[in-house]
């Protein structure tokens, strides 16, 4: 087992942000799923945005929103996912490649367009998102650059990328690869339909012991368990993971590692300005001390610092000096 | 000549801009000219764009923009203006439509991509565009709908899209048919590069009456007189254009209109983050009260309540409820 040369490599939908304000009557109006993430097909992401406000883009995607935040704390980090060869696809290149870390996966051409998430941001700052996968959907498992994947500390995995088949096999087969390389693996559960879907794969790969490393909030947490109940969801998978982080919102978050409990709570911020990618921001903090060896608690507060920033301004990624910013917040 | 439909008519770049903060140094190392607008290539966007840290994609263009602006105040307008049927052109026509704004020319197929302007913004505010103009160059005479030019109360020309060619024969085209159709003309000019091209045309424009409305910056004013100092500038014109608008940034800006003459300090902002459009909503601002017949101190406070907005923000379009902040600012 070979010295890693990243300390993260992810899998995830590669897509960009199409984000605008709204009242809450649109969200009615639309009968969009408030909160919620849903996925649409072309012709209802062209209704959807028809019906939109003037908007802002910028890349998204949640587990490229978590390298951009690792990447930004320092640590290396490599990306894999499909843009298709268009305008959207070379502004998710840039950016994600502008943050300092390795994006090789080819461009799909003469196929699907590049992926794009409607999100509507209520006056609350929550996010509705409504994502259209385009070229996501087809990530095939041969475009895996094994070795690359070999080569990473830790294999981080989105959930949403769970759902379309091809990815999915693709995920299998990069898992393989990092087990087999002696790597940890790192999921996020990503959204509550995910494991409605696809549950029993999750399920059975914590009891399989595959995941190292496990990210989920307090709804996923009880669709994954089937527990109503916090404490109880907690309990019935935190002896199967060595790492369970999970995630409240506003009331914090709590990490059992190893038997060892820490909780954290929610950082305050001045104002709630859009919620999108407080969960993604969360995992890249944790994991940010997770790579360095540090104390649970300080991991959860690096999530809570990093959650706190990127919902205080529009888009999933971070835009403060987060180096400057955890140094000061954990003085 | 009939009642108008519309307000305000403009024609202009139809621009998606890439929006980056970056420290000093990199405008330096880069070789930008600061604070300015330069033409590049494809090529040359290429290079730039590689070199630029994450960015956000807002639209922009500079009669758009104070179109925007002028919708947001409840003005009724059109535009018309060059996109290539491609991601950024529907971005660009998106956010246009989405702001209340009337937009119907037809996108470019199968030639060169929507424009766009890569826009590097300083610790200072100070935003240096790179502008890319694509498919903006071909913006032909003929695509001109002469009865929506001749629908509207006044016709607002950009000084940038006189650059190239075939967009200046079609700004020419239009200036004929608004003034046959007894309508006005409103003339920005945009830039001191511009100037330094194609002054004469301006110039002769002026003495030959044509120009009802002249928006210029303090250089801008500098270069077209010849006058180095700014009494002196506005002397050489202030008798051959009905309105002159002459804004001097954080010293705020002078009109004079037949002959009366006002005065207005610029709106004081918690910080500058971004001036990206603050000529553009001053514009805005101020035909905004033009349009309803309001005293000509009170159209200047308006420009300089709508830059204000303008660059406390990234984008070059208010994200304020502007009626809203108007009003309060003007109680």
């Amino acid at each position: 087992m070979s010295e890693p040369r990243y300390d993260v490599i992810a899998i995830g939908n590669a897509i960009v942000d199409i984000i605008a304000a709204c009242d809450d009557a649109t969200i009615e109006e639309l009968q969009l799923n408030r909160g919620g993430m849903t996925l649409v097909d072309a012709d209802g992401a062209d209704t959807l945005y028809a019906a939109m406000g003037p908007a802002t883009e910028k890349s998204g995607g949640s587990a490229a929103n978590t390298l951009a935040g690792l990447a930004e704390l320092g640590t290396q980090c490599a990306f894999i996912g499909q843009v298709a060869k268009d305008q959207f696809g070379e502004v998710f290149a840039h950016d994600i490649r502008a943050a300092g870390i390795d994006f090789d996966t080819p461009m799909l051409e003469g196929g699907e367009p590049t992926g794009r998430c409607l999100i509507f941001v209520t006056p609350d700052g929550e996010r509705t998102m409504n994502t259209f996968l385009g070229a996501g959907q087809v990530l095939p498992a041969e475009a895996l650059d094994e070795e690359l994947i070999a080569s990473g500390a830790i294999l981080y995995l989105e959930g949403y990328l769970w759902d379309p088949e091809e990815p999915r096999r693709a995920m299998r087969r990069a898992i393989d690869v990092a087990r087999k390389a002696g790597r940890k693996i790192a999921f996020t559960a990503s959204e509550s339909f995910v494991i409605d879907r696809h549950g029993d794969d999750f399920r059975a790969m914590i009891e399989d012991g595959v995941l190292d490393i496990l990210f989920v909030n307090e709804s996923e947490l009880a669709t994954l368990t089937g527990e109503a109940e916090f404490e109880a969801g907690l309990a019935a998978i935190a002896g199967k993971v060595p790492v369970l982080v999970a995630t409240r919102g506003p009331d914090g978050a709590v990490a059992i590692a190893h038997g060892e409990r820490a909780e954290v709570a929610a950082e305050p911020v001045e104002a709630v300005v859009d919620t999108t990618g407080a969960g993604d921001q969360f995992a890249a903090g944790f994991l940010s001390g997770h790579a360095k060896g540090e104390p649970l608690a300080v991991c959860l507060k690096r999530g809570a610092i990093a959650a706190a920033e990127v919902i205080s301004h529009y888009g999933p990624r971070p835009e403060a000096d987060m180096q400057k910013l955890m140094a000061d917040k954990l003085a």
